[in-house]
C-alpha cells in the first residue's frame, strides 16, 4: 500500500468506518467513487461547502486538534443557518507535507466533532499542494420538505433580529494574536492590551471562542417555523445581516447598548468594542429574523437549550442597517466586515 | 458590493441561476447558506469531491476554459463511476488573484458542461489564496435505491475487465508538455518525440485528451444492473483496476495486446506505450467487470453509444494482476501508477 493510502487509512478511513458502524446509518462511505446516502423520506437536501487556507483563514501554527475541529464547524454552521439536520461530511485534504502528529491530532479534532454531531465522513481526497494546508469541507444535512427552510431572503418588515450567544470575543482573539504575531494591520497593539490588563484567563475564553466554536446545529432546528430568515455570523454581524435584508429586500435598525457583547470585550474601549461585536467574524453565532408573536416560545427554547437569545433590533422597510447608541443617537460603525477580495 | 460578491456573481451566480431556470429544476441554488436539492423519490444520494491545484494537477498556464471544463469533467467521472446521474455541483474557487480574462474563461469551460450534463452550479465558495489555484469540486448525483450501484468490491471470479474508449493519450500528452517546459522527471524527452516524427494534428489529439476528458455519464448509469464493480480511470489502468480487486479481494489476468491503445501512440517505442495504456493517469475512461452473460448487450449498448468498450481482461481468484504480451508471456509493467504522496 502506497503511503497516500496508508496515510488516510490509518487517521481518517478506519475511524470514520467505526463512527459509520456504530451509528448504524445504511451509507457507504470512503472507498468508493462516491459515498452514498438515503436522504430519509419528506426530507429535502441541504449542501454547502466551505474552503479553509492555511495563512488566510488560520495561523500555520495553529493547534491541529481545535484546527480540526474547527474545520468542520464552519460548515455545521451553514446546516445550522439553514435549519437542517446533519447527515454526513467529505474532507478535501490538502497538505505540503505529511506529518504524522499534526494528521493525528486534525483527525481526532474533525472526526470528534463528526460523532457529537451525527455528521459522519463518508468520502474526500488527500492532494499534496506546492505551499500551503488547504482544507475543503463539504457538509450534507436535511430539513423537511413541508416546512420552509430558514431562508435569506424570507425576513419581513416588522421582525425582531435576534443574536445567540455573545459577540466579539473571536474577533478580538484573532486580532490579539496577530498583533503578536505582527502580521496584520488590524492588529492590536501591546499597549491596548496592557491598558485593558487583561489576564490569562481572559485569554484562554478569547481562544476559545477563536479555535472551539460551536455550530448552533439545534438552535436551527428549533428555529424552523418560528423565525423566518437566518444566516451563521462568520463575517461580522453588519455583514452577515446584510445578506438577509439585501436579499429580503428590507433594511434594519440596531440598538448598540442591546448587542450581547462577550464580557472579555468590557475591558477594552468602546471603539475595540463596538468594533469586534458588529464587525468581528469567526463567531459561528446565529443572527435571526422572527415575528413578535414568537417572542415567548423564543424565550422558552432559549432557557431548554440553555443558550443566550437576544434582541437587538427589528426589520423595517427604509434599506440599510441604522445603529443607534445608548442616548437614541445615530452611530457610524468602525468598519462594515471581511471581504477575502478587498484590500 | 464589495469586489468578491460582485466576481461570484458576475461569472457564476447569474449564468448559474440562468441555468437552473432553464432547467426548471426545483432547487434553490448560489447565495444562501446551504443549496437545497431534492433527490428524486427511489433514489440514493451519490456524492464525491476532488481537488485540483495548481502545479499539481495543472500547469499554470492552461488554457482557463478547458480548466473548468476538466474542473467539473474530473468529478462527474467519478459519479459516472458509480452509475450516477448528475443533481447539482458546488465549486470552491481559491484563487491568487482576480484576473477577469480568466475568470471569464474558466466559468464559461464549467458552465458549459454543467449545462450538457445537467449538473447545475448550485453553491460553493470564493477565496483569495496565498500562492496557488485550488480548485474544489463536489458533485452530487443519484442511483436507484432498488438497483446495485458500481460498486468497487462487486468484482466476481470470472467477470470480464472492460475499459471504455482509448488510452495512453492523455498521459503522453502529459508527459510531452512536462517535458517541452522541463519540470518532470517522468518527461519524454525531445529526441523521442522527434524520432516518433509527432505532427502537429497528432499532438493537437493528445492534447485534446488531456484537457478536454468527456465523462462517461451515459455508459455508467446503462452500466447498472449490467456491470458488477466499476472505477474511472484517473490514475492509471493498473492502479485504479487494483482498487476493484482489492475492494472485491480477487485478481485479474491481462492482455496488453487487446488494450485499446490511443493511435497517436502507435508511433513511439514498445515501452512509451506500454507505459502510457497500462499506468498513465487522466484518461476518465470507465474501467469495469461484468459477467459473461452480458457481452451481447455490452456490445449493443457500445454501438448504441457510439464508445468503443474493449474486453481486456479476466477477473480470477488469484490476488495481484498478471499481464500477458502477445506471445502470451509475463510481462512487468514500467510503473504502477501515480501517488501524490510517494516521491
Amino acid at each position: 500500500m502506497s503511503s497516500e493510502f496508508a496515510l488516510i487509512d490509518r487517521y481518517f478511513k478506519q475511524p470514520a468506518a467505526q463512527q459509520l458502524a456504530a451509528a448504524g446509518k445504511s451509507v457507504l462511505g470512503i472507498g468508493d467513487d462516491c459515498a452514498l446516502l438515503d436522504v430519509p423520506p419528506g426530507m429535502r437536501l441541504a449542501v454547502s461547502k466551505d474552503m479553509l487556507i492555511e495563512q488566510r483563514h488560520f495561523f500555520s501554527d495553529v493547534d491541529p486538534r481545535s484546527l480540526g475541529h474547527k474545520t468542520l464547524a464552519v460548515n455545521l454552521s451553514d446546516l445550522a443557518a439553514m435549519g437542517a439536520k446533519p447527515l454526513g461530511c467529505l474532507l478535501g485534504l490538502g497538505l505540503p507535507r505529511v506529518d504524522d502528529a499534526w494528521l493525528s491530532a486534525f483527525s481526532k479534532g474533525f472526526l470528534d466533532l463528526a460523532l457529537a454531531t451525527g455528521c459522519p465522513l463518508v468520502g474526500g481526497d488527500t492532494v499534496k499542494t506546492p505551499h500551503d494546508i488547504t482544507l475543503s469541507v463539504t457538509v450534507l444535512g436535511c430539513v423537511p420538505q413541508a416546512q420552509p427552510a430558514l431562508l435569506r431572503h424570507a425576513a419581513q418588515v416588522s421582525d425582531d433580529i435576534w443574536v445567540s450567544g455573545v459577540l466579539g470575543a473571536a474577533d478580538l482573539a484573532y486580532r490579539i494574536r496577530a498583533g503578536l504575531m505582527g502580521i496584520d494591520h488590524t492588529a492590536i497593539d501591546q499597549a491596548a492590551i496592557d491598558q485593558a490588563a487583561i489576564d490569562q484567563t481572559t485569554l484562554d475564553q478569547l481562544n476559545k471562542a477563536l479555535d472551539w466554536p460551536t455550530p448552533r446545529l439545534q438552535l436551527g432546528q428549533a428555529l424552523l417555523g418560528l423565525a423566518h430568515a437566518a444566516v451563521d455570523i462568520s463575517d461580522g454581524l453588519l455583514q452577515d445581516l446584510n445578506h438577509i435584508l439585501k436579499a429580503s429586500d428590507v433594511g434594519a435598525i440596531l440598538y448598540e447598548p442591546l448587542l450581547p457583547v462577550a464580557s472579555a470585550l468590557l475591558q477594552f474601549s468602546t471603539a475595540v468594542r463596538q468594533r469586534a461585536a458588529l464587525s468581528g467574524g469567526d463567531t459561528y453565532e446565529l443572527c435571526f429574523t422572527a415575528p413578535l408573536s414568537e417572542r415567548a416560545r423564543l424565550i422558552t427554547i432559549a432557557q431548554h437549550m440553555n443558550i443566550q437569545l437576544t434582541r437587538v433590533g427589528q426589520v423595517v422597510q427604509t434599506p440599510g442597517i441604522a445603529i443607534f447608541d445608548q442616548n437614541n443617537r445615530l452611530i457610524k460603525p468602525v468598519a462594515s466586515g471581511f471581504d477575502h477580495f478587498s484590500e
